[in-house]
């Protein structure tokens, strides 16, 4: 019942081979081997936990398969979610069943299928097939070897959590000096092990350097050398000198709920404000910043922050606000008033690559009725046209400002 | 000319016998007694004086007929309200007359068939019968005696406003030693006297506790004894204890607007956070919080701590919040995150019962319009699983959530 | 394509003719000379340069018809943009050409053809009977001698963000007392000089006093004499004794990009409250202050506070939220819940006239698509009570807050 142009405009956006600039796919382990890496993922877990699930299923003595109907028994509570939903994408396309198999009673069914369709040779080309991928962003820890995968198809990215906000731990600093052979200290030492760092992971075809904030930081740059602030002040001088892309994922708070499931834990503050990075956006004109945020009450400063600094540029639909209720406001004022050239439209965070398709399928949708909406029907555009302007912000733009 | 599924589905939805949970009815005087009973209600009072009518004819002593008068000479200026069309659909449903009679010049015959119709003896029975209402909750004050009335129908909920912030008053104080046989003055004897008081509430078949919240409140476990924060976590153990449902309705600046009508003085601020209210969520995962926001910018913050928390729901949409602009976005969102087992959708906040039926009736159109769009036509949903959805979130979960 | 309802409705919305409340607009010099007056607002200039465009050609030096092709060799990259729209729709209404005519390779074309076309002797009232103008709101420095103009089409509005933020300047101080003959030292001379410009103003039919104020501006009573605050203040007392609406604009931080183009370097912070003018609302009853705020995440509370303070008045779509995403949401909620007669529909905020015409269309499409299915479909109006109400915002509350 969608309408014929919507439906249309999907169809071609889908031919468009995708670029995934951020995932956490493991490269020597990208696909699922069975239905509990599907499942196991926390929007999963922590759905089924927060409408009654107790934990002791997700413990990891307990069996993949036994996890999975406790999750399957559960899912019927939180069927009308996106998340169920593409689950249920999930099941349709790679699994060849039907969305009414879903139950705790099939699960052993649907778990055996998944086993032995995963366990074809060649499942990890399959998934990309009919993803239409081409290539997908990592999320690397600083210390992480990259070695023995393809990185023109995983392409490593520079994760600076860690770096930032842990090199008070004596764990990090261990692991760092252990990846550098620079022991930290104070300022000068920082530099010459992030120096490392970047040309480490530049030599292994990095493309970009990424990391998560909380809503109450603030970059500064007479911050103390070894604080957060001043450690993420000196990635930033780095990505200057090494042209990376730095990824800003603005607005988690850790561990909220505090017995939460494994990644289920965290949440934010609406109250916050991209005028926090202000003094981030005029010392570096020369660095791109693609930016996340987290609470969709940010994304009007994010557009106005697009729409008038040349060097920050919008990125996806993250997490809490990667649901169609605020993607489809979030992207209608991003692409009524920010430059088509600086919107990455879309990543898909996946831990795994079958969440590829369900969770692009679903951006897909939403940007090919905004196409409709206001760029076919409102102002006249040809289908050409809005086709075009989405393949803009789901390849070219990823190609043009990663370097691709 | 809306679209035969969203009136299907309206239909539907109308024959799902409701439990308001949520209301200020005075159960011994729950229907109108005449035309000043409905527009005397805080809305028309406050948008009429909004749109420049004197306080003057809202005084004591002026007659009923003579208010209702005052107000229908200012209601053309706020005709296009939603809060007008409440009353537009009471004319319509409960006095058989039409919008276009509704005008100063007709106010007398408005007034006069109101008050013949109002005064039939089975009144309360019609407007119940009407409305398809089940039963519906109240808002008692600690020292309401619960007395004279069904409360099977009319539910009893402890209102803790004033025992949390007006404690220090001598007034309450007295009150409250009345009501219980406890003097507090400390710690331990305020247990005592919430203890008896929810004893007492029990033993009249209450059903939920419930409390409003300024923006800046934010429960602690260590608060002073007797401090606002103290006094509210001492009520969450209790419901802890007694296995209550804690109703938060968090938001509201009283007294704003000093020289506002009754009621009608009341804001927000929208710089507030759930986030503070992550230690009580923690604490307690034993109790059920059913929350309101005030402020739709805190929508998806509610949205996101019932989608993580198991023991977070969502409430309604509340007061400044319960229109549809904002019922629709707000619903979207609560829909595709959190589970169907946790959203309470929609309480009338009535003090007459006369408001139960528009008010429904608004949010039945808007939940049938989310259900087409995004159920129905987006995912494949038949138009009974859309019904069943809205089934759950009107009926379903309002019982098993306050055990009814 | 858009449904014949919604276009039956812009049509009778652009019969409507239009009073303009906020414009800056020079009386002397009101339509542009050639495209460079076009292309050089900042809408354009910002754009562009966000998008890539170094700044070299907006240096004053660079002719304007190698600015217009510098501007042109990148408006493909922000063709998406509704600012790109009102561009378009000048081109086709104003120069006759088409859409597809907008290009670098076609810019002298462009050039020359609006060069010709702004030549004509009375190109002024072209654009005023296209455009259906009757008059348009100026934004008048203090010392504006406000000469030499039909003042009844032009309508002088004394804007004070000199006086309240820059005071402390000597270039301030000296222009002052060169205009008013008062050299301000204290709270008395201020005063004095104060009653000297709105004696002024109302002389030369000013109808409104304006300021556009940053986030964290709070005005208070006991503010010192000669702070911002207390200056503001000051102003406000004399809007009370003038009788003047004073038009705020809530929420811009200034120069926040810090080498952004000229007018292109303001934003602002999402983090701000009307709770802060709770204390003027209060104090100055008697004074009508229509408010902008220039974050879409104001709005709710701009709603609730029309609709309680009667002195409270919603003032169109500023800046960052004027594209139909964030009206059309705005829009719908002050229709839903402020009363009609308090609602100012819209200002174009233009620099030149040519303008008008755009940015207005803009805002009747989105309101022709909010009473087409809010007032027409959703709650049975006719189309001509959809007109009226759409009259009444755009025009008769014009003439009626600002007395003309
Ligand atoms: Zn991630
Ligand atoms: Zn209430
Ligand atoms: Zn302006």
């Amino acid at each position: 019942m969608a309408d014929q142009l919507v439906l249309d405009l999907t169809q071609a956006l889908e031919d468009i081979p995708l670029i995934d600039p951020h995932s956490h796919i493991d490269p020597l382990n990208p696909v699922s081997r069975s239905l509990d890496d599907i499942l196991g993922y926390h929007y999963y877990t922590e759905l089924a936990h927060s409408a009654g699930m107790s934990q002791a299923p997700l413990a990891k003595d307990v069996p993949g398969r036994e996890r999975v109907r406790a999750i399957l028994q559960h899912i019927e509570r939180f069927d009308n979610t996106l998340q169920y939903s593409w689950f249920a994408e999930i099941v349709k396309s790679f699994l060849g069943m039907t969305e009414d198999q879903i139950s705790a009673d099939n699960s052993d069914r649907l778990y055996d299928r998944a086993e032995k369709i995963f366990a074809q040779s060649d499942w990890e080309e399959q998934v990309f097939k009919k993803s239409n991928l081409e290539a997908i962003f990592l999320t690397n820890e600083f210390d992480d070897p990259l070695e023995d995968f393809d990185t023109s198809r995983y392409v490593p990215c520079l994760r600076t959590d860690a770096l930032v906000f842990r090199l008070q731990e004596r764990e990090i600093q261990i692991r760092l000096a252990r990846a550098t052979g620079v022991e930290v200290h104070d300022g000068p030492s920082l530099k010459r092990a992030i120096r490392k760092l970047f040309e480490q992971f530049l030599s292994k075809n990095a493309k970009a350097c990424a990391i998560s904030l909380p809503p109450n930081f603030s970059p500064k740059a007479d911050a103390e050398a070894l604080s957060p602030a001043g450690i993420f002040w000196v990635i930033a001088e780095h990505c200057r000198e090494y042209k990376l892309p730095f990824d800003l994922m603005i607005g988690v708070n850790r561990q909220v709920y505090r017995n939460g499931v494994y990644q289920g834990q965290d949440l934010f503050d609406q109250r916050v404000s991209l005028l926090q990075y202000a003094e981030l956006f005029n010392a570096f004109p020369q660095v791109t910043f693609p930016i996340s945020v987290l609470c969709s009450n940010s994304n009007q400063e994010l557009v106005s922050h697009a729409w008038i600094f040349p060097n920050v540029v919008t990125n996806g639909h993250w997490w809490y606000s990667n649901i169609p209720a605020y993607i489809h406001s979030d992207l209608k004022s991003r692409l009524q008033a920010v430059p088509k050239t600086k919107q990455i439209a879309y990543y898909s965070d996946a831990y795994k690559l079958e969440f590829v398709l369900p969770k692009f399928g679903m951006y897909r949708r939403v940007l090919a009725n905004v196409l409709a909406e206001d760029f076919v029907r409102s102002r006249g555009w040809s289908e050409n046209q809005a086709v075009e302007l989405g393949k803009r912000l789901l390849r070219d733009n990823v190609r043009e400002i990663f370097k691709i």
